[in-house]
């Protein structure tokens, strides 16, 4: 690369993402609630923006009838959210120190299992920055219509912001997250309320879209048996969304305040207070305004000009409809919802990268993903993440609808299996436990997980039969993918450990002679002459310069050239009946090789200025360098030379080359044992 | 590689391509005419099977009553086809040693049009392997309609295969081609006169297209003015494909019999007669038999089901209509068609290599194009003419009519250049040459070629005005871009050449002393113990040991185990506070470097069993090695180093992984002078 643009992609680097930081510099000081509560849960608070959302689009497949199960699926999304955070603050109490399922599950239920966990939780961290990037999409889009057509482009680029505000790393998170979630929280519990006022007055808000009626798109009306099961169910999946991100609190213990385990577990109840107040206030509200969706603006029978112009998201409908399509009252709601939903999708650029380091760490991923880059925070981890999102969202136009088939799969595996690991450590507590007050709390303790994880893992085998060949499979196989090369790099990496360890206290060299330098030479030409100064410098019993006669008449050239040249060093000749270059010269080492004797093969290694250049050389240079690490005792030296037209683009060529072969002061010489 | 997969795709290469060749062994023996017109001349002959098929679907946009041109039109590609032989006679006469285009431009009018045909041969040797196997392929799809569906597929195969016996190279060609082409030659010979005997006894044959009208696919169906002109001009342009390959025969001249040049004159001028007679035998017979094509089956009413039914190409609805649907004589017909079609193909596959390798030893393109493979075969040559054939069949979902477009632009191109050059070749023989007799011999040639160069180059402007919209404007894309690349690659190899050059007579080696060898250190293992082995038996001036301390902990464990060990060599820590590798190294070796001293830098490089396992290997390593090579004075030390699990894929590790640090009769030893 040249000096310029290494200058140039420097400078943009440090524009973008700051200068680098020293390691031990300090880190984010420890949250109170007021300011843990934002941080960790806009995920699970803004899930709210889509849960009602995808729940009434899938009953609505049903036709109008269904909608009026609305309430009771709302009911029990509800009530498993209870379950569910009631359980965790179990977890987080018994795990100050930051109980990620991973943990729970890897501690609990042995490592297979937790690393089960560990790649549906990496899965599922790409789903919630696709979905919540795709909904805060459709938020902006159904406040400004005009930007329909471009959505995608929107999302990625949105993913990419992201992606650049983490690299820069985050430091004072706490704060930029609060102002948002609690303008969310306050605009969408201030429009419920003063729905239901109206409501309550005689008033009640209408959706635009409750004109509109359904376009009939299950083949047969009226569905019954397995397939209506099937369907509500599949509802009651797509409402699960809302639980998305409870556990995000009983990983960020270590980051609340004193006393941590206790301020977690209230935090944890606020949350779900809030998350439960809103969900149901949208339920109703959309049942009061006969709010209609559907999968496509086409199948509203009456929609104006179906192919062009969006549907609102249902959160956009209640709003246009308390606060009227125009007023500020709409703009604000879209604006926060947009915002707290993008903040959710920053949850997982917290999340992913911590856990993937840690999985790296314990050697289930490449090295790179341990390390913190220039900015001390998971850089690979976060370009990975964000890869995946984008690819993601552009595979499915960041379409919610079509993304939240394939979310919580990830989510409910994680609780179901966090649970369980619960149950077993109150189980190994109350095998050591004598006290019976204390052993009393703990029974109650494992009471409750043991509850919550028959109630997950029950909606776990709901979501999965309801939303397999919806697209959930894709997530399925991904998990399972991503879980065999974590395992098969675990192993290598297992196998790779033992195999390089020696005793350092008995560490040994064998003692090895340099017994040749070998020389392939093409042309007598300046790298030649500095790959033979270069072998005189290693001091070998004797140096080879070989040429390969592919083609007689240049051999010969080069041999009487060599000849008249005056070099001490003799040449020999190769024959190469089938024109192969590297089949002889690897002969030829190979047979040099003797057991306590090193050969050193001398390559030049061209750099050149411009990448083309590079397709130009050094071909079978690379070739050769890789047949030869498979003959014993060969180290290969590479000789680097820098072309002239790399020094266009490097202006301190001088300090780069050295002396290209420094003439003047020199005198043929050659090594006096030189065979 | 393990080595299980390399003795497979060894014998996989073996059983397809046949065992390697050595240099020198006999090629194929000089050609009598008899053998060198099949030979030569498959491409020209072949191509009347679509010039006129081409011409009446350009004139039928037009209407019929433009189809009444087409005698005219006919006439003038065969005029033009006198004119370009004539020129060509006189080629072969003057370059015994094989005149092509390129090397009698590069002579007459400097290497940079000399390039410019290069790259237009180039271009179209490609597109002669496309069209032809297209035109090949609709044939077959004209006798067996069944395979409609698969033409992308059967014509990708076709060019496979020619891949493959091309990569075998073939030996026995002349014969191979012989059977074929006469077969054509007798088949279509026969079916012309036997169509116009019964013409002429009132049985006038009738193409089953004949009872279909054309759909007028032109906006107005008056065309007039500049519209029509364009039309017929157009018309005439792909009439003109009859003419491509006529230079293969100038090329060939060095295969031929003695007398070289007479024989291929006489060898020409038999082609042109045959080639005419076939052209001018189809285009007659196309107008009795009314022969109605169309771009789609669908723009003719009443064809049935033209969705899926394959239009007939013109040869098989002539062979159709003169011998019966069902006749012997029609499969017969298609057959030897489609046969030599491919074996038009072919010969571009005979055209394409040898220029490239012609290209690659004047340096205007890589040097891998200008070797000879096992089979004494340009393979880099063969194997990107057919992926670059390949992807246009592909993408013009092997059609004629469209490839049609993209073709002879480069064939009329190295007609008008080298008839331009042969008259300047005459110029510089007139003037010295004294002999009247000669002189006015030479002034005769020169006038014939002074005509063609007029006459090609007026259709070469007719081509390029008419086609270029339609797909030409690729053709001439690709060629300037081939062009421009191989004058960048001949710059940049000139370039080279000058600066690596040396004044052999004067050859200077430079005292060089190796001051330091540094090992770079990570964990204190069995890599590690063989480098310093390998660094001890270099004998520098001074061995170090160096680690860069990411994470403090770590550092602090290795010293302490390397404290431990007993190693005579001390172990340096550089800090790194900003978690860097490369840089602080880098900078390491940077201040020990001197004048006259090299430094050996030793990189362990680990081979793994298993692609993936590469990649969690050896990544710092690389990036580096690469920093290291701006380091003046440093050569890199790979030590290759087998990981075990690579040994489950060689059988004969032992053989391979030079006693993994052999224990037992080693002693601690460290070079006295080490710091």
């Amino acid at each position: 690369m040249s000096r310029v643009r290494r200058v140039a992609s420097f400078l943009i680097k440090r524009l973008l993402l700051g200068r680098p930081l020293r390691s031990g510099q300090p880190r984010t000081a420890l949250l109170p609630k007021r300011l843990a509560l934002p941080v960790f849960a806009s995920d699970p608070l803004s899930s709210v923006a889509y849960a009602t959302q995808e729940m009434l689009l899938v009953l609505s497949v049903g036709g109008l009838s269904l909608l009026y199960l609305t309430p009771w699926l709302a009911c029990a999304v509800i009530l498993l959210m209870t379950v569910v955070v009631i359980s965790y603050r179990q977890v987080v109490r018994a795990y100050p120190e930051g109980g990620g399922s991973y943990q729970v599950v890897s501690t609990n239920l042995g490592p297979s299992t937790g690393l089960a966990v560990g790649a549906a939780l990496l899965v599922d961290y790409v789903l919630t920055v696709a979905v919540s990037v795709a909904s805060g999409v459709a938020n902006i889009v159904s406040a400004v219509p005009a930007l329909h057509g471009y959505r995608v482009g929107l999302a990625v680029a949105l993913v990419a912001a992201l992606t650049l505000v983490n690299l820069r790393g985050v430091r004072e998170s706490g704060r930029a997250f609060a102002a948002p979630t609690y303008l969310f929280v306050g605009g969408i519990l201030l429009m419920c309320v003063t729905g239901l006022i109206r409501w309550a007055l005689g008033h009640a808000p209408t959706a635009e879209s409750a004109q509109y009626s359904l376009v009939q798109t299950a083949p047969d009306a009226g569905l019954a048996g397995a397939a209506l099961v099937m369907l509500v169910l599949r509802a009651f999946s797509s409402g699960c969304t809302a639980l998305t991100g409870v556990e995000a609190i009983s990983n960020g213990v270590p980051a609340f305040r004193e006393p941590k385990s206790r301020n977690a577990a209230t935090t944890l109840a606020a949350m779900a207070a809030l998350a439960i107040s809103m969900f149901a206030g949208i339920t109703v509200l959309a049942m009061i305004a006969r709010v209609h969706v559907a999968a496509d603006s086409c199948d509203l029978a009456g929609f104006p000009d179906c192919r062009n112009t969006p549907q609102l998201t249902v959160i956009a409908q209640l709003a246009a409809a308390v606060f009227g399509a125009d007023g500020l009252g709409f703009f604000y709601i879209q604006a926060v919802t947009a915002l707290v939903l993008i903040l959710a999708a920053n949850t997982a650029f917290n999340g992913f990268p911590p856990l993937a380091s840690l999985l790296a760490r314990r050697r289930y991923l490449p090295r790179q993903f341990s390390t913190r880059g220039d900015r001390l925070v998971f850089s690979n981890g976060i370009v990975l993440l964000a890869a995946a999102a984008g690819v993601l969202l552009w595979a499915f136009d960041a379409s919610v609808s079509a993304l939240i088939h394939l979310y919580i799969l990830g989510v409910f595996t994680s609780f179901t299996l966090s649970q369980a690991g619960m149950v077993r450590h109150w189980n190994h507590r109350l095998d050591q436990e004598r006290d019976p007050a204390t052993r009393k709390r703990q029974h109650a303790a494992r009471a409750v997980n043991a509850l919550g994880a028959v109630v997950t893992g029950g909606v776990l085998v709901v979501v999965l039969i309801t939303k397999f060949t919806q697209g959930a499979w894709l997530t399925v196989l991904a998990a399972l993918a991503l879980w065999t090369v974590m395992k098969s790099i675990h192993r290598h990496y297992a196998a790779v450990t033992e195999e390089l360890a020696v005793d350092g206290r008995k560490a040994h060299l064998e003692e090895l002679r340099l017994t040749h330098a070998v020389i392939p030479v093409a042309n007598l030409d300046a790298p030649t002459l500095r790959s033979l100064a270069y072998a005189e410098a290693l001091r070998p019993d004797a140096i080879q310069a070989v040429t390969v006669a592919v083609d007689h008449d240049e051999a010969q050239a080069l041999n009487d050239e060599w000849g008249h040249s005056g070099l001490a060093i003799p040449l020999q000749t190769l024959a190469s009946p089938y024109r192969e270059i590297t089949r002889p010269l690897v002969g030829y080492v190979r047979k040099l090789s003797s057991p306590h004797g090193v050969i050193a093969v001398l390559l030049p290694q061209f750099m050149t200025g411009r990448w083309w250049e590079q397709m130009l050389h050094n071909r079978s240079t690379l070739w050769l360098q890789l047949r030869l690490a498979f003959v014993p005792g060969v180290m290969v030296v590479t000789v680097p030379w820098h072309l002239a037209s790399a020094a266009h683009h490097t202006p301190h060529r001088t300090a780069y080359a050295p002396g290209a072969v420094r003439r003047g002061h020199n005198v043929i010489s050659s090594s006096p044992d030189t065979r």
